[in-house]
């Protein structure tokens, strides 16, 4: 193994805990001494110890001399837990190879000019790797907004559901059960009405090892979701409803603690404001399993990162698509996305690609 | 290798040469003595050798007392050539494996009764994959129909084309060889008219290194094709264009010498005449370039066997799509179709899916 096994393999550990440490990155560590994994760790959930300390721990007395890889900049602030740079200095490491820097003012490059001047040797290797993997947090630190996904099941021929409403189901159970991974992995998972009203869902995390349940976005201008709603009534998690200030109702969701109504000035570009405030209360993955309506606001203002779509091999001729927009009259006018991969799920083909504003160069050099 | 490594190695022999050999099927064979293949073939084009006569002329003398394994079973019968079976049985062959049993009555069962009566032992193997291999000819022979596969290039949201007809370009240039890959290996090439006053393209294979060129159908029940169309003008290959036989200027056509008009009497079903018409003409395998509205029409009267979908990473937001039918306004009544594989080809991404009429059991099972 070289230095890039080593960081490919704390790439792999962060990554495990891909949504569960919101609002804070995704974090991998190896600790290497004579050619021997002597500490591995990741950081797990927020105000917990992090990926180094857990890999340090490890590694006890075998710790000095030895080397440190990390996939972000250790911090060097005292946040739920010490500074990081501490606990490397004090525990006698060599060297340690960075990843990324992280993309947080209060401690980027901070955290490695406290540890040179401890006298460690510091390195920065697959910096574009690991920016990508961290790509949610370094979204959230710089635009202060969530980074948005898309996720839609479509037909062959791009239907959401037939003309008369029916999407029950267009693709397989499997693909369906693929869903509750990525909710697993937001932070948030946001709707519009019109799905409330038409097909009530819970919007839970369903998988058979269990799963954490996102926190529930409801986009209702007009307040029209029902007290009945599942997401009102079932106390599975969180439901927030966005709403325009001069929606009539408001009051009569205080019954239901679990359910809170955020109101929006109508003069406001409600779907910019309902960003910023999620990013304030610290959603940094938000998940969006909209209709047409939704998704194509999301894709015209600019809004989502990515994009996850669910290709059923059917054929129905009628219906909503995923993007609905009369402006685009050339090809060359087209929103462009990045495929990362596809990957066949039951019966179904799952394409997970990213908007070009999003690539990475070292994406686009691999294909 | 076993038995089945053999005959794969057979069946990928006999589709090296998948667009070469219609109105014959595609055949591989491969003859080994004592664990050493010693003679391998494969029918190249129609009136040349059959592959069996190939491989045993590569065999020589050490074809006495060998094993040969052929994708389908051996000619009893004197056509352009004389019947593989009398070549088998002088050859000396011990033991012949056979995949396919041959469709065409004048053959099935027959070639394996000679080489049986001749004292030669035969088994048959690996025939659900060999009949799939071979399913245009299955379906040549069997529905005296060409097999017909659709392609269509869409943006991710499922459009064709944008709402003014732009499509220049959809996909990228990669995914455009790749077209002409597939127009090398079917005999024929379909458009409507509407694609010619459009595009005027030539409908030509251009690859790197060649290629065949497939013949041209224009589907213009009002013969619209102008005379200065490419497809009329460059005698690249012949170009058939099916009319209404009250269609006006139907003799205009006289003076190029590669262009011939087949007329349709107007209360026959138009596409089934012109498939019933390019199966007498020896087209096996016919690839459907359509707009919309072709595609929709082969779709919808049950006509198209296979599905090429090149996927582009964009969403344009107006277009019609690959299917457009107002009458199944329920998810469960749509067309249903199985993905046999996807590819990334430059930055979009095949698909390559059968109808669900074609689906072979062991197929299914895979997945």
């Amino acid at each position: 193994m070289d230095h890039d096994d080593y960081m490919k393999l704390a790439l792999d550990l962060s990554q495990s805990a891909e949504g569960q440490t919101s609002p804070n990155p995704i974090v991998g560590a190896v600790c290497v001494k004579n050619g021997q994994i002597v500490g591995t760790g990741m950081h797990v959930k927020a105000g917990t110890p992090h990926a180094e300390v857990h890999a340090l721990r490890m590694a006890g007395e075998l710790a000095k001399g030895a080397d440190l890889y990390v996939t972000l900049e250790p911090c060097a602030h005292t946040g739920k837990t010490p500074p990081c740079t501490d606990a490397i200095i004090a525990s006698g490491i060599r060297r340690v190879f960075v990843a990324s820097i992280d993309p947080n003012p209060a401690v980027s490059g901070k955290g490695i000019g406290l540890l040179k001047a401890a006298g460690i040797e510091v390195s920065t290797i697959q910096t574009k790797e690991a920016d990508f993997v961290n790509r949610a947090y370094f979204h959230f630190i710089q635009q202060q907004k969530p980074y948005v996904t898309l996720k839609a099941a479509t037909t062959l021929d791009g239907r959401l559901a037939t003309q008369q409403g029916d999407s029950k189901w267009i693709t397989s159970e499997q693909a369906r059960t693929d869903v509750h991974n990525l909710r697993h992995t937001h932070d948030a998972i946001l709707v519009g009405v019109q799905t409330i009203l038409q097909d009530n869902p819970f919007l839970t995390t369903r998988l058979p090892h269990g799963g954490k349940n996102p926190i529930r976005i409801i986009l209702d201008r007009r307040l029209r979701t029902p007290k009945t709603a599942n997401v009102v009534t079932d106390r599975a998690a969180e439901t927030i409803l966005f709403t325009l200030d001069r929606a009539e109702g408001i009051e009569s969701f205080r019954d239901f603690p679990l359910v809170r109504v955020e109101t929006i000035n109508e003069h406001a570009n409600f779907l910019e404001e309902v960003l910023r405030r999620l990013a304030k209360m610290g959603i940094m993955k938000l998940l969006v399993e909209g209709g047409s309506y939704v998704h194509s606001s999301f894709i015209e203002q600019q809004l989502a990162n990515e994009l996850y779509v669910y290709i059923a091999p059917k054929l129905i001729g009628n219906g909503p698509t995923l993007f609905e927009n009369d402006s685009r009259p050339l090809i060359a006018q087209s929103e462009k996305l990045h495929i990362l991969n596809t990957k066949q799920i039951g019966e179904d083909i799952r394409l997970h690609a990213v908007f070009a504003k999003e690539v990475p160069t070292y994406c686009l050099q691999e294909s």
